[in-house]
This record gives C-alpha cells, sequence and structure tokens, in this order.
C-alpha cells in the first residue's frame, strides 16, 4: 500500500461485516450515504387516532372475525388469533412426497394475539414503565404456558407495528406464535452460541459466562458494548440491559437489546428488577425511535430466548443445551431519511446480500442524540450537529 | 392416528418444506389462504408511459446525475452506476476492529447499470425474443469482462422492478454488482451444490450430471419437475429451460428458472440455441407475469452462476470447485391478490421464518393458466376455473 493512501475510515470506505450470530455478510456502503433519494415516497402514519374505535377488532368490548367478543380488559388481553397460520394437534400424519428434495415436515402449534393496552391510540413508546412491566408479565405467561405444551418446541414472541410493515391495525399489540419445530432464525442463532461455547473463544474475565462457566456469544458481545470506552453503537444501557445498533445491522436503525450483566436464557428467568429495567429501556428505545423522525415508528420487533422454558434452571438444577440462549430483542425498522422514506430490501439484498449504506455507529449516534422525552409530549427533538 | 383422521393434504394442512439450497425451511399454511384482507392496499403500477420521457436518466441522450450523458443507443446499454454501492480498487487497507467479534472484512469491485432497451415504456415483458437475446448477450459480455478483472470473485447479475420494490424508474433495466468477495446466498447456494455433488444422493440415470460424473442437486431437481406426470409446479417448460414455482418457494408466485437438459455453470456455457431458449422462456413468464393481475407486475429478479468465468469449461479443459454451480434465476414478485395487495416479509418471517399461505402448486396452477399474449396486446386473460 502506498504511503500516500488515505487510512481505513470505516465512516468513509465500503467494507463488510459479519454477523456471528447468522453466519453472514453485511455490506457496507458509507460513501453512498448522501446520494440523492429518487426512490419511492410512503404515506406517513398520523398520530391523530381516536382512544376507542369501534370498528377495532382489538378494542375492549368489541366484536371479532370469528364472532367473539373482546372483554372489557384493563390491561393487557390474549386471545388466540382468528386466523392462526398453525393449528393445534392432531394434524393428519404428513406423507413423504416421493423424492428426497421435496422434504416435508409436520407442523402444528398455536398463535396468540398479545394486546398491550386497551387503548386504541396508544404504543409501547406512549405506554408508562408499569404498563410495559405488564406485557413483560404477560409475555412470561405465554411462554410457560405455551411452552409447556407437549409439542411445542418453540415459542416466538414479536411485534409488527405500522402500516409500512403491513399491520393495518394500530392498537399496540403484538403475537406469540408457538411451534412443534424451532423456526430457521432461532435454531440458527443456537447453533452458533453452541459452538461458540465449546471454542476457545477469548472470552475477558470480566464478562457473564453462560451455563457451567463456558463463555457466550452474546454476553461476551454485550460486555464488549457495555465496556467500551467510546461506546459508538450503544443507544442505551441501564443497569441490566443495552440497546445498541449492532456491528453487523442490516436496516438503517436496528437495535439488538440484551443482558449485558449476567446470562439470562430466558423471561422466566428475570428477576423483578429485571422485569423494571427492561420495560425501562424498551420505553426509552421506542421513544428515541418516535423522536427520530417525529412519528410513529414502523418496525418489527422479536424476543429470541431458550426453546421452551427449564424448570430446573430457576431452582439451580443442571444446565441443558438449550441453556446457550441468551434472550435478547431484535428490532428491525425499515426507516431510512425521515418518515417517508424507507429501505427496501430488495434486488441485490434479496439475491446476494444485505446493504446498508448509513453506518451502525452513525445510526447509533443520532438516536443517542434523541431526547428521551416523546415529542407528542412536547420535547423539543435534539438535533443532530 | 385415529382411522377416521383425515389424510394429510398439502393444499390444506399446514405443514414446512425444506429449501435445499439454503438449508432453511418455509412454513406453508394454506388453510390461510382466504381469510380477509385486512392489509394496505398500494398503488398500482400505471401502464401509460411516454416512449421517451426527457426526465429520465436512462434515456438515450439524457443527462445522468454524474453530469454525463447517456449516448443515443439503440439496443442494451450499459454504463457504471453513478452512486455505485462498491468502488474500484485500491482501497485502503482494512483496519482489524480490535475485537473477534467485529469481524470486518474489504471489499472493492464495480457496479454497473444495463438497459434493456431504447424505449421507455417497455419491459422484458414487453420485448422481442431477439431483444431479450440481445440483454442475455450482454450479461455474457459482463460477465466476462468484469469477472476476469483481478480482484472480482462473483458478478451478481439482477433487475429489480417496479415502484412497489423501490424502484422509482420504469425504463427497462438491470445492475451487475461485481465484488471481490462471494455474497452470502450465491456462497451458500455453492456450499450446498458443492455437497449435494459428493453425497450418495440417490441422482436418477436420466439426469443431467455436474462435473466428473458426479450428482447436481439442481439437475436433479430440474429433472424431477421437468419429467414429473402432473408437473403441479411448473409454469412453463421449453426443450431446455424449465420455469416452476419451486417447492420451497416464500414469495407468492416465486419462480425458478432453470436449464433442465444439461449441466450449464453460467451464461459463458450456453450454445446460440440456450440463449434463444432463454429468451423464449424469460418473454413467457414476464408475460405471463402480467396477465395474471393484468398489471406491470413488480420483482427482484437475479441469476446465480458460476462465481467467475472458467476459461477451461468451454475448451473442455479440467474441471474446478465452481463448475458446481448450476446457473439459474429467481423472480422474487411481492403481490399476492392483485395488483394492489402484496405480501410483506416482516414480523414472524424477519424475525423466525418465511411463512406463505397459497401453496407454490397453487401459484404453478394460476400461472400456467395465464395466456402468453400479453393483455395490453388484447389478449383475454384465462381465468381460473
Ligand atoms: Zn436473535
Ligand atoms: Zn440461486
Amino acid at each position: 500500500m502506498a504511503t500516500d493512501a488515505p487510512d481505513f475510515n470505516p465512516d468513509v470506505h465500503p467494507h463488510r461485516r459479519f454477523n456471528p450470530l447468522l453466519g453472514e455478510y453485511v455490506l457496507v456502503s458509507p460513501h453512498r450515504a448522501n446520494r440523492p433519494w429518487q426512490g419511492q415516497v410512503e404515506e406517513p402514519q398520523k398520530s391523530d387516532k381516536p382512544q376507542y374505535d369501534p370498528k377495532c377488532y382489538l378494542c375492549p368490548g368489541n366484536a371479532r372475525t370469528s364472532g367473539h367478543n373482546n372483554p372489557e380488559y384493563t390491561s393487557v388481553y390474549t386471545f388466540p388469533n382468528d386466523f392462526a397460520a398453525v393449528l393445534p394437534p392432531p394434524l393428519p400424519e404428513v406423507q413423504p412426497a416421493g423424492h428426497p428434495l421435496l422434504k416435508i415436515q409436520p407442523v402444528d402449534g398455536a398463535c396468540d394475539v398479545v394486546v398491550f393496552h386497551p387503548r386504541h391510540d396508544l404504543t409501547l413508546a406512549r405506554l408508562k414503565t408499569e404498563e410495559i412491566v405488564n406485557v413483560v408479565d404477560e409475555w412470561c405467561r405465554i411462554y410457560r404456558e405455551r411452552g409447556c405444551q407437549d409439542n411445542i418446541k418453540y415459542v416466538q414472541i414479536f411485534e409488527n407495528k405500522g402500516a409500512m410493515m403491513g399491520c393495518s391495525n394500530p392498537h399496540p399489540h403484538g403475537q406469540a406464535w408457538s411451534t412443534s419445530s424451532i423456526p430457521n432464525i432461532p435454531a440458527k442463532e443456537l447453533e452458533s452460541l453452541a459452538q461458540y461455547s465449546t471454542s476457545e473463544a477469548v472470552s475477558p474475565a470480566t464478562a457473564p459466562k453462560g451455563p457451567n462457566g463456558r463463555p457466550c456469544l452474546l454476553c461476551d458481545y454485550a460486555h464488549l458494548e457495555a465496556s467500551e470506552a467510546s461506546s459508538v453503537r450503544t443507544v442505551f444501557k441501564n443497569e441490566d440491559w443495552i440497546a445498541v445498533v449492532p456491528w453487523w445491522a442490516i436496516w438503517p436503525f436496528e437495535i439488538l437489546l440484551l443482558p449485558h450483566r449476567r446470562h439470562i436464557p430466558s423471561v422466566l428467568d428475570l428477576t423483578p428488577d429485571e422485569k423494571g429495567s427492561l420495560a425501562n429501556i424498551i420505553s426509552k428505545i421506542t421513544i428515541r425511535y418516535d423522536n427520530l423522525f417525529s412519528c410513529s415508528f414502523p418496525y418489527s420487533m422479536g424476543l429470541h430466548q431458550r426453546p421452551t422454558p427449564n424448570s430446573n434452571t430457576s431452582s439451580g438444577g443442571p444446565h441443558d443445551e438449550h441453556d446457550v440462549a441468551h434472550m435478547h430483542f431484535h428490532f428491525e425498522p425499515p426507516l431510512l431519511r425521515s418518515s417517508t422514506v424507507r429501505k427496501f430490501l430488495v434486488g441485490y439484498e434479496l439475491m446476494a446480500e444485505p446493504q446498508r449504506d448509513l453506518t451502525p455507529e452513525q445510526a447509533a449516534s443520532r438516536l443517542r442524540a434523541c431526547s428521551d422525552v416523546h415529542y407528542l409530549d412536547g420535547a423539543s427533538v435534539v438535533q443532530e450537529p
């Protein structure tokens, strides 16, 4: 390399970053961040919702498509999805399709809808911390109850928010799909966590450890981001949790939210304090999201954790292979430049590899700069320098 | 299983199908296909485009953002993208980020824009077969030229079509991104092809064989679909090529287009006849796509092939590891029910596993039923029974 060549600068020069959870790369093109926008402009999400919408199938007392009526619930409320993607057993036995390349597998389970709050016009970003604790408690209940059913191997808790995400109902709610198989992404992550735990990873002495004192990929990563002097990818951190735009983020303002103080396989392992600090950080990051572009920020959010509850863990009993799970949330929002300009995962990204322009460090810096008072509560949004 | 239980029916009962190219599952929920649509409705793509648009940066003679002017081209026309995601070498050396979990890799290369035709108002579905042959020839030229540059490891040819895919310019064009690394998806596919070729796969004697007479996953799959009496997943087939909605399709009307008569690693291995039949089948399937919902059908299309040209292959020289590649095209269209109702890959699908309602066999049947005369040419679209 010529001595007069510029130094490598990840905020300027294209490069690829590796996602150790999925074993995949993301192409980063920071030099392209200021290209003119030629793409589609979206309808911004309106924020003038009524507190109660007589046509909403999630509001208290209203009728659903199934003919059932919602009760006059006052906190969280869960019911089975009227159009579940999986059905409860028994199902007829799957017939092999007659060729090894036509591989087919049975699946059964249940899909639940989890309404976060009776009010139609609220979102996680507009709930009080105590109200978010109620949601966390409901996740615990569903994970325990569905996860203890004989056939269930995984309980996928997620939220899909905003018309831009294909979610037409703004009433605050998430879902929990429980299945007789571990889905692709959690399965791949568990594989990476298991591999890391048996590798000779150089885990710092100060980092929390996984089961049997083995290194944990996500404990190490959380520790690294939480202790780094510069904290360039940190959006918010409290005593138990850290929210970062991960090194390998695909979506412009993607966030990985995870515990940084100890190894926590599932929501059932949380102490009351950890539930409180979880609700606190969910509030802090969803408020920053809304403040970023002064809109109700669309995203998909997912909770990855132990495939199914382990009754041994809390009683200090022996570990099993699934205890390598370190619970965490992915927030994947599509917005890129404003409330009306989104990123599309298409073309090269569908066919070859995800790509981003803005670096994770730049995204984290912008989210950190946002106020943690919601813009609808009159806070002026802090502008980027 | 109780004797009065119904037989398993893949058009009715939920199940998972395996994608042997990516090693991943897709969740199929056919029982859900007739749930009421509650999602977002999109703007349909208009088809009243002018033949020449003075504001289009791709039309002949017009100025681009870079300040360059397009020539008065009369067939295909290729130029380097003015906002390339990767840059040509030399780039400064990548500095390690100081922790094994912060893995970073250098990348360089080039991004080309490939304009299919001078006319602003046409698409592949509206081009004559000879004009599509010109596009195939241009793909060959780019693949050879870029693929022979020292640093290049992969040439990803793709097309992203339609405002719904974030592509605002309707002028018919694709792209070719050449990179110093093999991107995730082609890399994973090559791995699966290599694995299959050394496995004890039960390849029928009549199926074409890969290099050194070894079985090829995609030769076997194409042979299976091409020879199956019922052809339930076939959309169209000619002497050399077959277009199927693959067993493991994620997108409602996804198509896998590949050679079924012999193993073909890359576009440079095509005979003139095979180029003609390729242009023929591209025309047949893009016309059916447009006819399905009487609109200019949006999609992302990608060509997977040998990482870089092998000068030995055509001269009958020795094979190398990359000859396991069997060239193929993926068409991934978002539309689901009409020109205005799309599928979103969000929520459970982003966090856990792709999911579909309509089965691949149902989708193939609907595409087969479409006329192969374009609806704008006055053909009445054949309705589903
Ligand atoms: Zn995860
Ligand atoms: Zn492929």
